[in-house]
């Protein structure tokens, strides 16, 4: 099998997990704060269907490390559950927070229920998320259970740290790349290491294993971030579909342009003197290339796409799932959207 | 002892251990988020100190239940953390929420800060609770640790349950007392069954006398809201120092008002017809008081009240602390504030 045959198999047993986590909010009077939620996941509601689901690649990424490191997959399913339930509890909150009214080419739920309702539906898929994750009970021994679920959390505490400096970050431009990775580390690097760290305990390997997974998915996680800013200003916005949405436009504090602030040349004086139209996109993207942006993120990219290889070989992979987190590797950080 | 002399003796415990599981957000650069958490338990910036502390009644009640139980103390102080933060993890949402600008006489973290740093460190905040419940686990047996954890995740999913109903039942006057009970049972009487459980739980009690510890908090719970909803349309406004914040002016769905909507004669029609003002408040609450409202919810209160202290005398509760837990409940349903 081909990656692509591991989605379309995995991917629809995956999706009814979801619901029925999601269907446990099963009382009438309870029924809009379900819908809520079933609308965010893609669904239910105005172009519910594949486009507004988003990747999946967590979850594919717990069934694949758990049967790479020698476990059955079917016991890798509270915890797909789990990680992808918390990365859309992260984007309900994280779009109130950056005030966006749309995801997926969608309306965003607190755009369309007000924000009281989506700070709410965001915490209920919360604790759906860590409830999912006390269905290893059936599974694994109580201790790793416990250790499981731990380490859901603690992600959790990660996420809303890396959240709160991207927060702080807006006012200032006096950033480095320095404080580029702890704001990265929260948003993207923690959920990706639970995802693999997960899938291994799951197969219950042994620690150091467990260790070396866990930093495959870490490393795995900021390539994939620093690859996506580099997409932010110089992909192709055919592709990416977010062609007023260029982060220089948008002001986010990515890699290009915290290094290209850092700088403190053309790049940080054009910043310095308000705000980037669409059509000064390109231009200012240049004077980034020329200032060394794009050779840095790209070098920081194609080094931490290494360090992610060599934890996975550390893990020492087994079976068809070796080859396939290979490839999903691959395929995350030579993507073009 | 009595009640005042527990209170004395273990809220300065109590207030360590939440300190110190706050201060584990330890890096020097989330010295903010830190603070916002420090600031909103009434510990740091302009008018810290107990009075912006809150009473801290739900890890008073988990401390009794234990020691009621036949348990150490000592054992319960993780659950103590644990439900305390998630009780404030619940007002840094709700005063989002409601767009409350002051919670304890002092302007919110929302206020303060913003919505989307209120938002986060809010969720920071339930993560935290949710961490330290794992502490358990140097203490019980892992699968009563399991139990716990999930009880939490459990009652917090009820929590988010019944904050959407309260929000859906802002625009609605079609409502009655049986949309009134579901509400409640999220709001509080989840938390406070929870409380009872879990202190009973780690006494290692058998499962019927949890059971019947954790009917106590519930019903205690339902009880302690009906009273103060009552406070809130008849309560002498000097004790409970919200003259301006009566129910009836701000518009809530209490028991009095729902009751009051549901006899659709002279309170509904004086609700239709639009605001009631602080000026109103006199009259419109002594038209609830003809239609019945303030017997039938006295009655609730009452009714509640004997439930609650059958099950606490079903589970055999020994020792001081059952006498204490006896006090506990008669002070909070006798309160005048």
């Amino acid at each position: 099998m081909l990656l692509d045959d591991y989605f379309q198999t995995y991917l629809p047993i995956i999706e009814n997990q979801l619901k029925a986590a999601v269907n446990t909010i099963d009382r009438p009077y309870l029924a809009e704060l379900r819908y809520m939620l079933q609308y965010h996941m893609g669904w239910e509601g105005d172009g519910a269907g594949p486009e507004a689901r988003g990747k999946r690649i967590r979850p594919i990424l717990v069934l694949l490390t758990t049967m790479a490191a020698g476990g059955e997959w079917q016991n890798a399913l509270p915890a797909t559950c789990a990680v992808e339930l918390i990365h859309n509890f992260s984007l309900i909150h994280d779009d109130i927070e950056d005030n966006s009214p749309l995801r997926r080419g969608r309306p965003t739920i607190w755009k369309k229920w007000g924000v009281a309702h989506a700070t709410n539906a965001g915490d209920a898929m919360f604790t759906l998320a860590h409830i999912e994750i006390f269905r290893l009970i059936k599974i694994l021994p109580f201790e790793t259970v416990i250790k499981a679920a731990e380490l859901l959390q603690r992600t959790c505490l990660h996420l809303t740290q890396g959240q709160y400096l991207d927060l702080a970050y807006e006012q200032r431009s006096d950033l480095t790349a320095i404080d580029y990775w702890p704001m990265i580390s929260g948003k993207t690097g923690a959920l990706l290491a639970a995802c693999t760290e997960l899938g291994s305990m799951i197969a219950l390997a042994p620690e150091p294993i467990c260790q070396a997974y866990r930093q495959f998915g870490f490393s795995l996680g900021l390539a994939f971030q620093a690859q996506d800013d580099f997409l932010g200003i110089w992909g192709d916005t055919a592709l990416t579909g977010k062609s007023t949405e260029n982060d220089l436009v948008t002001g986010k504090k990515t890699l290009p342009i915290v290094y290209g602030l850092s700088k403190q040349g053309k790049f940080f004086q054009r910043w310095s003197d308000g705000p980037i139209t669409p059509t000064d996109t390109i231009g200012v993207a240049h004077i980034l290339s020329e200032e060394g942006a794009k050779e840095f993120v790209l070098s920081q990219v194609s080094q931490l796409t290494a360090e992610a290889i060599q934890s996975l070989e550390a893990a020492n992979p087994g079976g068809e799932a070796a080859v396939i987190l290979r490839q999903l590797a691959e395929r995350l950080l030579t993507r073009q959207s």
